[in-house]
């Protein structure tokens, strides 16, 4: 294309972003004007990508972190040919692939976006999967807006890409000066952004971004720099081409006024169509070797932390299948993802303390086709939450890790004790929330997860727990195992993790006490496992829960599950922690919770007795 | 202090770090030991502070945002005479004040710590507080390690600090080059920090950590440096002062092996004291005004939007009170926050698109006495789930709004659809959640959150509302409204927020087809009201809960809470959201989710039925 067709090019998508938004009376136009002439050089000009094979594994990548400028992304795929003009204007309507901000409902979308500051980490993410482990040169393009550079998540990985020299990862910033409120931080110093890129090891290009010619020298340079990511600085007009809002406060994510004469003004409507540069050819190293899985066993009688079992099975994964991955927040060595590291290190990822961007870097990985986990504290998961709901939108297949759960962690207090992390996992759109009790759960749950859809989340402990199954023994997911049961139970108490050896103890005392107790090990909180449930609920008559967490949203709500569709409910006794713990050992911290073997036992004596507790 | 004295003082905090890790059989001594000197220089020559009067709003603040060494931070209470040897030895012992990682168990600790990476931005809270709200010149003093400069939250603190001009805060950072796993990923690269933080605005030093007359000179510097926030750079070895750690990996997190060796090595115990300089006589000026609050009132009838109405109550509360501020992530104008900063410019704080620091500044505006507000949309709160995590720990007493609540927002699809805010904040150690369907009530409840301790939240809806409640009803937080109510009633729907009105469009078509339903508007979903749900159990004997949420920790689990006592519970049908949404008009969204009247009427017949749904 020439340079007159690629200002053409830029009015087209400008012209089609204002009539998608005018189509459907809302979005974002002013925000897609801006970027134009950015898109339409990237994508006349730079960008290999058959849009035909989305899953081929040399095509570039391009992440619109700026997703609610999703109306220029539509109307770039019209101007691809990858989209229809009719489509176009099906543009945030119900049924539409064409979504106000972009998911993986269209082919060419790997990543939803709409949370800023959140395509740079997983840029990151591609950009590694790349380099380290698929070995091909494809590049990652991220154009973000300037509002979002205020995202810490945005420095976790600016400082993650510089460090990693990612070289193939170029950020496209479309500085208009003008967020959803008002004027940035920064403005138009375009300077004050450039300083900032270039001390976290950053190539950095200032440019006008309506300037096509520069636009295209500047694309060139960044895919010239060796040795360092490049980011675009490009100074931008919110608007850009219509002088009624051009530059203007107060038109930040409405149609604009009249978008039959914003047309016209922007020169019309145009029918340009790009010939998008094909990929090279490649192949993607990432063969799945279906190697025998050898998983560690365990005796049963011994005591083995879970968080130990994490590492060793997924160490054992890694070396059955060559596309498994593992990431860490810089605390390999407690979650014990460190043994995966010694045997797999080219396939280990050290993301530091920068939970944001160790979750990003999964969602990263997992689109370009690799079987992340990654392992953090249980608490400190807490810090990816937009990023794990995120990636729940995006449809991605990770699976999360999180150690040092519960009270049960000991002297470390409050700050490390992971106690919202079942409640923060079990809502997120389609995830499996796993929770074993002993080691060769532990390992069989890792091999589980390999292949499960959507957000994995696997809870572990840091105390050794005593090893009660098997290594034989399966544990599908959506299942649970009844531990001690009778045809006199009068009651079920249902725990999980840590609270299992304690439900059995106290199952034992009240033995004595001639009250017979089932026991059921829910080492699958979701998918819960409500037959098993609801028999016991019929058997027994009421149910006691009991667990290392919040009393909201844990297992306790989980079991409840099991009974909310219109059938009878059984009585219950939900013991949880509900105090703000100190530091004490273990057992003192359980015993000070009401989650110990004495807790249960006291309240199932009250349930039996059909007594009301509070 | 002679220089000499310093220099003890110093082996006297590594020697009373060693003593306590090794009475408590767990801690982080060697974390403690490369500090030493920095906080024997800041004590004994820099600090102003009134161990007597913790609350004096003279004193200097101090941050130790590297929680885990906190028997460096005993140890100095220790030398200032606030705690005695035998206290200091009860370290991470159950009861004892002297935790794993510090909290306001004690006095002078004014947040918790331990969750790297948020000392910086709750100290720029305590910082802006100074500086625009009480207009004294405290100083803050952050000490920080390596290891969590990683941590985005930081670089929004130094975007924000830098942007402010925040001279009166000044971060110390102990560059000990290695983190928990091993070595960090600048090790002691001095200048890599140096450059990062200058590019951000701040003034740098960088200094050897362990010369007390080189830190001594870098605490003057960044008192007298005007203008610009202070980041003293400070290179030091990590186990300083026992041969068998220093500078060694792993021994993160361990008392050392030989403490009676190590303690000789480091001269022995010894008991300086120190005089700790006092605070400057000041006045903090947020004097609560007790004015007459006149809330905003709305029609009945009439529709209006909550957000609206939080925006109009929060400024006619600012009016009121003058203790109350208001925080704002860059969507003022959506969630309606600026309609306070129009009124109370003063008390209004923008901290752009970083949620982590927004969160984290109301957290150190409270430390300081003031009752923050802050909001953003829904969604967007998940990015800061860390940081309300630790608010909690940290006893602070905050505000946080969520606006664009659930599928109900509309087009603009999932990435900005709270669906998970409920569950997220109802987890939360002693939260209060609230989440009205009209007009006054919202205007009500905001008022209502101004005294409340611990961390409130207030979901707001987008759309407009009807106002069915008149402005002089009032709405006591754990209370909840009756809105149908009859002695023939053969279910409950138990409803808030926007499925209120759906609700109520239920009930009437039951109505007519002779099924009589009791509505609740469950506008309390923590605390919740148990006794109006335990009499509608039994008086109607089913329930029926609509939400627009996930299923997992809403108001259909916060409805159990009632019941999980072991009383009878009554059979029940949860509504709430399942699928992942894409675009479509509110109505749509509301269909297709299953929670609107059709919905809610179909599933009550089923109830009533006894038919089972699932």
């Amino acid at each position: 294309m020439t340079v007159q067709e690629l200002s053409d090019l830029g009015q087209q998508l400008r012209v089609d972003s204002v009539r998608a938004a005018d189509a459907a009376g809302s979005g974002h136009p002013t925000s897609s004007m801006s970027a134009a002439d950015l898109m339409a050089v990237l994508l006349a000009r730079h960008l290999h990508y058959d849009f035909d094979r989305p899953e081929h594994p040399g095509n570039d990548r391009f992440i619109l972190s700026k997703g609610h400028a999703s109306p220029l992304l539509y109307s770039a795929y019209k101007a691809a040919g990858a989209i229809s003009d009719p489509e176009l204007l099906t543009f945030r309507k119900a049924g539409s692939r064409l979504e106000g901000h972009p998911t993986p409902r269209l082919p060419w979308v790997e990543v939803a976006t709409g949370s800023l500051g959140q395509g740079l980490p997983i840029g990151v993410g591609e950009a590694l999967a790349g380099k380290r482990l698929d070995h091909v040169d494809y590049r990652v393009w991220v154009l973000c807006g300037d509002s979002e550079l205020a995202e810490g998540s945005v420095w976790e990985a600016a400082e993650t890409a510089g460090h990693e020299n990612l070289d193939h990862l170029t950020l496209i910033a479309d500085i208009n000066r003008l967020g959803q409120r008002g004027p940035t931080r920064h403005g138009h110093d375009l300077d004050a952004y450039a300083r900032r890129f270039a001390a976290f090891g950053w190539h950095t290009i200032e440019i006008d971004g309506h300037d096509v010619d520069a636009i295209d020298v500047a694309f060139t340079e960044a895919a010239s720099t060796a040795g360092q990511p490049t980011v675009i600085l490009a100074r931008t007009l919110k608007g850009k081409g219509v002088a009624a809002v051009e530059d203007q406060e107060g038109w930040h994510g409405k149609p604009l006024g009249n978008a039959a004469e914003a047309v016209e003004e922007l020169g019309g409507e145009r029918d340009l169509r790009v010939s998008v540069q094909p990929p090279p050819a490649v192949r993607a190293l990432h063969v799945v070797r279906e190697g025998h899985l050898d998983l560690p066993a365990y005796e049963r009688g011994g005591k083995v932390a879970t968080r130990n079992a994490y590492g060793e099975a997924l160490t054992a994964l890694g070396t059955a299948r060559g596309d498994v991955v593992a990431l860490d927040g810089e605390v390999g060595d407690s979650t014990r993802t460190q043994f995966f590291a010694k045997e797999h290190p080219e396939r280990y990822f050290e993301l530091y303390i920068a939970e944001q961007q160790l979750v990003a870097a999964a969602v990263g990985m997992a689109a370009r086709g690799w079987k992340p986990y990654a392992g953090t504290f249980a608490a400190f998961l807490t810090r990816a939450h937009d990023f794990i709901r995120m990636a729940a939108a995006s449809g991605a297949d990770i699976n999360l890790v999180g150690s040092h759960a519960g009270v049960a962690i000991g002297e470390d207090g409050p700050s490390q004790m992971g106690l919202e992390d079942l409640s923060m996992m079990r809502a997120v759109h389609g995830s499996t929330v796993l929770y074993p009790c002993d080691a060769n759960q532990t390992a069989h749950l890792v091999a589980e997860l390999a292949d499960r859809p959507g957000i994995g989340y696997l809870r572990t402990s840091r105390g050794e727990t005593p090893v009660i199954y098997g290594p034989g023994e399966t544990f599908p997911i959506g299942g649970s195992k009844v531990l001690r049961s009778g045809a006199d139970d009068r009651l079920t108490i249902v725990a999980a993790g840590v609270t299992v050896p304690e439900a059995l103890s106290a199952a034992d005392s009240l033995a004595i006490e001639g009250i017979s107790a089932r026991v059921i090990d829910l080492y699958s909180v979701k998918p819960v496992d409500r037959n098993t449930l609801r028999t016991a609920a019929d058997e027994t008559g009421c149910l006691l829960t009991v667990e290392d967490h919040h009393e909201e949203g844990g297992i306790g709500d989980a079991v409840l599950d099991a009974f909310t569709d219109g059938r009878p409910v059984p009585r219950l006794i939900r013991l949880a922690v509900r105090t703000m713990p100190g530091s004490a050992t273990s057992a003192e911290q359980m015993h000070a919770a009401g989650i110990d073997a004495e807790a249960i036992a006291a309240s199932a004596r009250l349930l039996v007795e059909h007594a009301v507790v509070s």
